[in-house]
């Protein structure tokens, strides 16, 4: 049987999703946890693969297992075995043709940055900083330039494993609340550090330092060496993302599900 | 010259403000970063002495200093020597006549709670957590008996130092904003532990396990030993301090200081 999990993490606990020998990783803490309640070892394949310092709201991941355990024996169980910077915020069972990854049509990143000329401490692992003022109104005028489907070859890490630069922004907003500003991207994919690429073009033009034009003559180069360079992971957040309705996957983690006995 | 001083902090990094063998406190942290910078050792004190855990982000610390510095230069300075989850907001100068703990007239408090089924990731370090549906409003509601000045022994830790327990509640709130309910407390002072003791009872009352009346019941009981535990530090923050305004204190650190050059 295949299960869909929701996850939500704090990515400065970990040395990003994917296993490696050099410390924890998500998918490791993941993996052991399900071990243990499954009572077997399991792979655990999720939606977007988070590198170091990124964090998720909504993370998406899929594994297989024949053990019967109720919803809530699931989460409670694997909460239980997973260090405090990760938590199951939801588990439903799908058919076999659902992959956290492939299934996905859309997928929404949040970029944080804290506004203001003294650096963060409270949640100087959970926001990126920039202490020169940005004008939010520019960036998102600048932004609206990605929309649709192009080659984004310029914002594409050269380490990037893609077959191609191709992919669709479904919508893009960059807003200040306060001193923050947070810019949201839905796409149907992402190549490998394209938020954080995009983020680091339109601080140069929040700033003032290019045009609002510039981020459209970037897209047209389709040359990385160009465009800024990358952001820093604190203040991404790999928030959601969206599949086909035949799966029936919760949209979010309820806060009170319906019949849960909370006592 | 005497120096007042803005601090953010994240709790989860220190052993609370006191200086200690034991580890890193804030105030040990401070004390190194005015001594580098100043370039001699100082006393700093602070308005509200926090425990470990306990996050500030407006707390207001004095210091005595003939060093020649301008604005810019103590804070930049005072930043460059200080651990990441610590940040000066604000530096003025001050008559002798201040104290940071003694001229304060009113501190506020807040503390924050999610309340969902599923523990908190993210802010894991940074939010206590209730995972029984809570009423904000029957929060609220119960503590406005709380409001003027009362003698607040039930809800005073029994290591609390100070002479007698009558302190004046000047507003207390509790609110809820999604999954998150805060609860903030004005006061013109503080027992130990206070506000964790009184986040505590509201707890019982908020789960519907204690009537809305029980407030007033153990204000006039004044018994510790008839209230609930103390709450978990993580979701306490120490919001801000207010000072006669002859000392022209700064009432929040400026995201960009007029006439400031950012470059």
């Amino acid at each position: 049987m295949r299960y869909a999990i929701g996850l939500e993490y704090d990515g400065s606990e970990f040395l990003g999703w994917q296993i490696q020998d050099k410390g924890p990783t998500v998918q490791s803490c993941i993996e052991t946890a399900v071990a243990k309640v499954a009572d077997h070892p399991a792979r655990v394949t999720c939606c977007g693969r988070t590198d170091t310092g990124v964090h998720a709201l909504g993370q998406v991941a899929h594994f297989d297992s024949d053990s019967q355990r109720s919803e809530r024996n699931w989460i409670l169980g694997l909460n239980s075995q997973l260090p405090r910077g990760v938590s199951v915020l939801w588990i439903c069972q799908v058919g076999d043709a659902f992959h956290a990854r492939f299934s996905a049509f859309s997928r929404c990143y949040r970029y944080r940055l804290l506004n203001r000329w003294i650096r963060p401490a409270i949640d100087a692992r959970r926001l990126s900083w920039c202490r020169v003022p940005l004008s939010a109104d520019k960036m998102h005028q600048a932004a609206q330039s990605l929309l649709g489907e192009h080659d984004f070859t310029s914002f594409r890490a050269s380490a990037c494993q893609a077959r191609h630069a191709v992919r669709e922004i479904q919508a893009i907003e960059v807003k200040r609340d306060g001193d923050v500003v947070t810019l949201e991207v839905s796409a149907n994919g992402f190549l490998y550090h394209m938020v954080r690429n995009i983020a680091g073009s339109l601080l140069k033009i929040g700033s003032g330092e290019r045009p609002v034009e510039w981020l459209a003559e970037l897209l047209d180069l389709r040359d990385r060496e160009q465009a800024a360079p990358t952001a820093s992971p604190e203040g991404l957040y790999f928030v959601g993302a969206r599949y086909p309705e035949e799966f029936d996957l919760p949209t979010s983690g309820l806060a009170f599900p319906r019949g849960w006995n909370l006592s």
